[in-house]
């Protein structure tokens, strides 16, 4: 990869079944050989960490940035004064990723997955020439492909063409 | 900053106080104006997440990366085959740090701080030609400054002058 790495959203409501659909389409992507990141958007009230640890008491000394390290993963905590731009918080996963998926970042102007439950109701969210593909448990009014919950493989191929990866 | 981020080690024994002194020394360092970046070693069985969140199941579905953000910081866990050389993992603290302080690494080529507690005894370790100063509760034969735990600002003008930048 050189540039900017690829960003692709899975948007819906709480409880749709972002995760789980993102998931599928992670473990179907590692498999044909992408590296994939995720970026997840916090909720109100979420720590970074837990009062009390080494790295806690770091960030409240004063650290922009603090990290622990093991052998097999490296996990950094950035300071930010107010949110970061999409891209350049995808920038933060690092430098040698083939696409990010994000869960959440409705207001992005990514292409995105609209994931719907029939017994939510509601109409797809995201603007036409935004919208990838829609996961739903049902039949639904939309010009964009919609796809069954399981059926990572079909989601893997549109994101792939979408990123113009042929995999 | 331009180019590699130099990085200085605080090492010692296990409570011997290094987090308390790496506290002191972010804290002056940080009201000095220095964008501080801090690095430590994980214990062994040190979890990098917490078995159920979505970080934790994103990473088991195959990410390389993922991360959370919110409106004050950002967390950021990448997969790592084996552990990174020192230089690596503190390139990826970011790019817009002046110093890098780990906690550990004492097999690293960097300029190091000993702590040592007199009731713990034993000699300093580090080699002389990496040894900084010594942060300790009583009087230590080395040919290092040797500073008392709550001489954070002596302790930040070394690292100042080992940086390069007089403060």
């Amino acid at each position: 990869m050189t540039g900017v790495t690829p960003v692709v959203s899975v948007v819906g409501r709480s409880n749709s079944g972002k995760t789980t659909v993102l998931e599928g389409l992670i473990a179907e992507l590692t498999r044909r050989g992408l590296r994939v990141g995720v970026l997840k958007h916090a909720g109100h009230g979420f720590e970074m960490d837990r009062e009390g640890t080494d790295t806690w008491r770091h960030r409240r000394a004063g650290a922009a940035a603090v990290g622990i390290m093991s052998d097999d993963g490296v996990a950094v905590i950035r300071a930010l004064e107010g949110e970061l731009p999409l891209a350049e918080a995808a920038a933060l996963l690092g430098p040698d990723l083939d696409v990010v998926l994000t869960e959440g970042f409705r207001r992005a102007p990514t292409p995105k997955i609209e994931v719907m439950r029939a017994e939510q109701g509601g109409d797809v969210q995201t603007p036409p020439h935004q919208l990838l593909a829609v996961v739903a448990d049902g039949a639904m009014k939309t010009g964009a492909p919609v796809l069954a919950f399981d059926d990572a493989s079909g989601l893997a191929d549109l994101v792939a063409a979408e990123i113009k990866r042929p995999l």
